[in-house]
């Protein structure tokens, strides 16, 4: 069985999103057992509904506090130890959990499993890592914000962790990797990017191909991209703003005369269609790899179906024991070096 | 009088593109004296149908040699001294003409601009400067690729070299400056932006409102944009290929049956209108800042339009006295400090 503790309090939508996800991950796959991070007796109240044989699969842990986005993450871990975040980060932790998911605060999410969860023996630093929408279907695109001014070193890591996530979970046998930079010449690029580009070439467990373009991400010229957290998280976000200022438009002039109302009418629903394949949802959360266990990061908005695949995606992670394959990994890479 | 240099065979629309800009600019602003670099054989006998008046402003210089893309910029600057690029950033520097507008290689230019035209006295680094068009209008952004590792102290010139162009350039007496950051509290962020913060933070000669997220610089969040060149490059980057990927999906669906194959008659027409309002066509290529007179580089597939606007937005600068008004700041700033 897998036990994966869900942050209940976590999110704009919390509790009822987040405890509809849950039961319909619970229904999906019946090997998962979910561990109810929140207010006892909201819980408790919102839970008791559900068939029998779900509720066997559910324990509710009684936490008190939540952490708020406006806190300062790490006092706050340190500070607010009956928090749903930190109770379910400490489950991780203990083994008791094999994840955590959460769409409460980011930077108390990022804070709690580096803190309380851990990195793995060898590990620099956990990256955050998401499929990202691309052309080209999902890509792993990381890291997204966990670790700014990042070293060389941090990279290869987040590459070789990258490699083994697409492997286990995307069954990719051999991921091509890329690193984000400002061209694909080898005399391009900052201090950072040059220095691990050169350790990339290096190694001959990975299929590093070189450096990828910033345009050609969205493209989807990789299977796993690297990045420094400030500028992954910057592209990210580009992402989404610009495709919202694009959206933005185009209803602009939909609504601008009688015959692009009409228009509107045959594409909206196609253009829906359409976009849900680029949905982020489908592919739950943005993932902390490198730790005693998973941590998964929602959207602060994330709905029903989020929360949904947060678990499930979470539960193939273990099943594939991606985890392990990473703990091993990096126990080599510090034997050998 | 105002002299312009014009590369003549940069870009991968000339020579035909580049001389039609260039008298079409000269059409519409009879201050301007053109000095056309390229093969003088070539030019002379696509400019023998030109009006006399404008042939009037207008020199051939002979420039035989072409720097390509593919070639190593800081080397090809170095040794195609016969190069157009070359040869106008030389006339640049020595005062016979205030301004090179190139659609050559992008390496190149911004070499020539450091290697030839020279910095102004006090100036650390020249940044890459661009008006980007966003939600609330066009707004300066840089350093869009010039200068990778960056330092604080850089990002603060460019704060300043921004408010200057933007009060003289673009008529906004007080311009609001903010940094690109991870997020707008002031905890986050990494060691270049915090550093930069605290040092904006401390002038009381601009307008610094502090942060910026990275979504919200299309949402046109502040008047000048800084970030450091390898993140303002993905972000433009991004942007750009972001915006043809939703355009592309946009595409796919009018084509995907009858009924959307006629709603597209009805909306492409009021869309491209409406795009038009953010093509950067018309602000001319992005510009070298903080040089000893004016480098505009233009989009690689520049045409007509974006010659004529590079030539007429340079005709500006200058009139404006941007570049005096930048080395009187900068003069002030070495005594200062």
């Amino acid at each position: 069985m897998i036990n994966i503790a869900l942050d209940v309090m976590g999110g704009d939508n919390c509790p009822q999103c987040n405890l509809k996800g849950a039961l319909e991950a619970l229904k999906s796959d019946d090997e998962i057992i979910l561990h109810l991070y929140g207010p006892e007796d909201i819980i408790s109240s919102e839970i008791a509904s559900w068939d029998k044989d779900v509720r066997s699969r559910v324990t509710v842990v009684n936490a008190q506090e939540v952490i708020t986005t406006e806190e300062s993450p790490a006092a706050a871990v340190r500070k607010k130890k009956n928090s749903s975040i930190v109770m379910g980060a400490r489950a991780v932790r203990e083994g008791r959990c094999d994840a955590l998911v959460s769409a409460g605060s980011s930077g108390a999410v990022l804070a709690a499993g580096q803190l309380i969860v851990g990195r793995l023996p060898g590990v620099h630093r956990p990256p955050l890592a998401s499929m990202i929408p691309t052309k080209k279907g999902f890509k792993l695109f990381l890291d997204l914000g966990a670790n700014v001014d990042a070293r060389p070193e941090w990279l290869v890591q987040f590459a070789l962790m990258g490699k083994l996530y697409m492997q286990r979970v995307q069954n990719i046998p051999d991921p091509e990797i890329r690193l984000m930079n400002l061209g694909v010449e080898e005399e391009k690029g900052n201090a950072l990017t040059k220095a691990a580009n050169e350790l990339l070439r290096a190694r001959s467990d990975m299929n590093y191909a070189g450096y990828i373009e910033t345009r050609d991400v969205i493209f989807g010229g990789a299977d796993v991209i690297v990045a420094d957290a400030f500028t992954g998280n910057a592209v990210l976000k580009t992402m989404e703003s610009t495709v919202e200022f694009v959206l933005g438009i185009l209803k602009e002039v939909l609504k601008s005369s009688l015959s692009t109302k009409l228009a509107a009418l045959a594409i909206m629903g196609p253009l829906k269609n359409k976009m849900k394949e680029f949905s982020s949802a489908e592919q739950g959360g943005a993932m902390l790899l490198g730790l005693n266990g998973l941590v998964m990061k929602c959207h602060g908005n994330a709905e029903e179906l989020d929360i949904k695949n947060a678990v499930l995606k979470s539960a193939r992670f273990i099943r594939e024991g991606t985890g392990d394959i990473i703990r091993e990994a990096f126990a080599a890479e510090n034997t050998v070096r």
